[in-house]
């Protein structure tokens, strides 16, 4: 396939180059912050485009992945006679923002977070694909699986769903990993010396269920612990309140 | 060294095979389940006691490795003869809890959570050591340093900031995939489809300061998608309410 893509983010970066590895071809790159898009083009083989209506007209698929809030601002400006789909990446967007603005659309959306520096096996993330029709849905699935051996349909309520899935899994356990780095900071230890512990946790669910490798002294009820960690936080009602919430809902 | 360990939990079991592995001895293994002792006792070559008034007072370590809240009605039970050191392997139990029942005491906290299934590799786990006395610590430290490469010092109030942290990061963050969990069965997906989110995040924090890798719709301020997040979790007050919680902490 041909492809435009629109946007020079981590999505952006990520999901360029595994088209490209995967033998597709990125004809064009658009940032509205021309650097961004040339950084991101030559590493692509691409054009750098910073005004959309510099947008080739005849690719297969154009790839909005842009900020959730800014797609629908992308799509608006996408030019009335485009051949190719139009998909967006994002997890929280309804396919429904892209109907206005092309023929055939939908969503690629990867479920993994994603940074510049750090490469990923692409062909392990799960891919979700909804779009607007048979036809694009066959075009959109068969690119998908070119990518990632995790192709998985899902409607935009399923997704959004998973998004918020994703956040608690993964951006609230990360403010809990920040929390416990405070809390070991104001007694003079290292955040690393719980690393390993966050490690074995994240890799004890993946072969259970959470529920099933519950552990800590909510779960066994052990008041005498949960008082002593209560009395160690008291300095900070947030934090003990934040502490008998979740001890509450675990147990 | 020549250990007696008292204790047949996950503790018991990963330390036991530990010390047997860096050429120590274990004489015996007490447990108040005959069948437990005997079955750990087994695999380590070591006698089984099921009455600590059999226990042999010519060791030179005793390792009380039972539940937090039986740790002190174990070493009331201690003979008062006896020759070594007694120590106990938790977090969030004050050494001086041990000072009645032995001449030299202390503890030895390994900073991880085990699965009796599943293997560790012990020589990677901090291991925290405190004791009654400076040749007690000198003993005990040389001790950890066989078992493991990340031996450090920490005081009872340390340790219990550590247990702390460590139910944030671990007890809670499980909680939190729990939650994921749930979100996802409601909206029939599965579970698997966030396994390798939780595991990158994870990842991202043994690098990382988990507040320079913090991402999602709350950091961002992206007040649209988090809008869209509580209509989704609408039918479930609590979680809205925690939703709410936590993304106004990160924000």
């Amino acid at each position: 396939m041909e492809a435009v893509l629109l946007g020079s983010g981590n999505v952006a970066t990520h999901l360029g180059r595994a088209l490209v590895g995967a033998g597709h071809r990125i004809k064009q790159v658009y940032s509205p912050t021309l650097a961004h898009a040339r950084a991101l083009a030559e590493t692509l083989g691409a054009e750098t485009i910073a005004d959309l209506n510099a947008i080739d007209a005849n690719a297969d698929l154009y790839i909005i992945a842009v900020k959730d809030d800014a797609i629908e601002t992308v799509a608006v400006q996408l030019p009335a006679a485009l051949r190719g789909m139009v998909v967006h990446t994002a997890g929280s967007v309804a396919m429904t923002v892209l109907a206005a603005h092309a023929a055939d659309y939908g969503v690629l959306y990867p479920v993994q977070t994603f940074s510049k520096a750090k490469a990923v096996d692409f062909s392990a993330i799960p891919l979700a694909v909804e779009a607007s029709g048979e036809a694009a849905l066959g075009r959109l699935e068969a690119l998908a699986n070119d990518l990632s051996k995790r192709v998985f349909h899902c409607d935009s309520r399923q997704r959004l769903s998973l998004h918020v899935a994703a956040v608690f899994a993964c951006n609230f356990a990360n403010h809990f990993y920040a929390i416990a780095a405070d809390i070991l900071d104001t007694h003079r230890l290292d955040f690393d010396l719980i690393r390993p512990l966050i490690l074995e946790t994240a890799q004890k669910v993946m072969e259970h269920q959470p529920k099933d490798v519950q552990t800590g002294p909510a779960i066994r009820n052990d008041i005498q612990t949960m008082e002593k960690h209560l009395e160690l936080l008291g300095e900070d009602p947030a934090l003990v309140a934040l502490y008998r919430l979740i001890s509450e809902r675990i147990r």
